[in-house]
């Protein structure tokens, strides 16, 4: 599939829908080659029993953004085969805002990372390991 | 606030309700001090674009059922600072179960692990750390 | 290469001469398919400055002990891609004892667990994820 | 104890003597607050049997400038609870360099990352979560 294909693929507006993303209104509002930006506009859904935003949240956010802009940018299709999430700061509302890069390419496995802001404030940061799948 | 509390703020149906966890459809099947059993019934609002369980699904799975269970079993709000999942295999439909449990305890800080099951396939494991937000 | 021949390499009195292992006098004491016991007799080397065993020590231990039992044990030249290393608690004297297995096989990327031990304490946990440098 | 006297004994010659920095020939190369660098020179002593140089001593350097860097910079005892590292690269000779800084503050617990280069080559990225001993 070249890149040309899989820039289409994302780019129909119904990639997400009906999927886990869907579901937590996770939206990407920029995406080029090794560089994404995704957005959630919190709700009480996204909260935990405490009222602060649940840390799957964030891991989600980070898994998914990761994972769509490898696929974007590199040939083959890309699963996490770990995802390691540090909780910075806690929000409650407001909006959460991802920025994901990769720190180590390669075509059998990578190594991004994104950093998640509640505004000014930075909430999470995770670092995600992909794997192709498309690598016997 | 004593276990016999705690015990009650879970044991209220609502707990959850409008949390993540209940917009995910995680219930918590079993719980006793430093143990817990979730569950997930899989449909397509798990999924991500190619069809498999997303994987802050289980991420997600493991940070509520760890954080609930450490409320329910020590004193104190406890609070994930490090949610880190590997992903061992895919998993499509049918049930996700949750099993946890601490491999070190504390009054500030404590580390769970979490393994995730759809059927027979082991999926995942997780381990948390968590803090606990009334030791200042 | 096969089994045997792998056995034979490791067996070698002089497989680990001269390497960080030997340094940190880091011996195999136990090896079979899937399955390490290691060994460091603790001495003032191993400390840090405020006379506690150095968490890289534990980090090492885990590092050397699976990749040796995945070569053992497995087709390939295996080297660590990820070293997830908590510590549970201090040590300061006695030996340290490591066993090791894997948690998920396979051919190209493997994920095993570690756990070291003072005695009877529990010191400190391992994730170490393998990649096989032979699968191009 | 103060920060000047923090300061004093870092800047004693004889801080890392006898412990495994000396062993491993780790020196700090510069040191302020929340910004240290540290340097090994590679020898075969570094290297795995494979010829490469072994995990633990990139674990073991972040390790170690981490919890120094967060002694010098901030009141109490620090030690690391969690070592993550992520392999990025190979080196087998010449000088390993260390810079890390915290990408989380706090009296009770930080995290901090430390970043290792071979001259030009990107080797290995550890996150290091630091516990503060002296908050009870």
């Amino acid at each position: 599939m070249d890149s040309e294909k899989r820039r289409e693929i994302l780019d129909k507006k119904d990639f997400l829908k009906g999927t886990f993303d869907d579901l937590m209104g996770h939206r990407v509002v920029e995406i080029v080659r090794d560089h994404i930006v995704t957005e959630i506009d919190l709700k009480p859904i996204h909260l935990q029993p405490f009222g602060l935003v649940h840390g799957g949240v964030y891991a989600a956010m980070a898994e998914s953004a990761i994972s769509y802009c490898a696929f974007y940018s590199h040939k083959g299709k890309w699963a996490g085969v770990n995802n390691n999430t540090n909780f910075i700061a806690s929000a409650k509302k407001g909006k959460l805002t991802l920025k994901a890069k990769p720190i180590k390419g390669g075509k059998r496995s990578q190594l991004w990372e994104a950093e998640i802001f509640n505004g000014e404030k930075f909430c999470a940061k995770s670092s995600v390991r992909l794997t192709n799948l498309d690598v016997k």
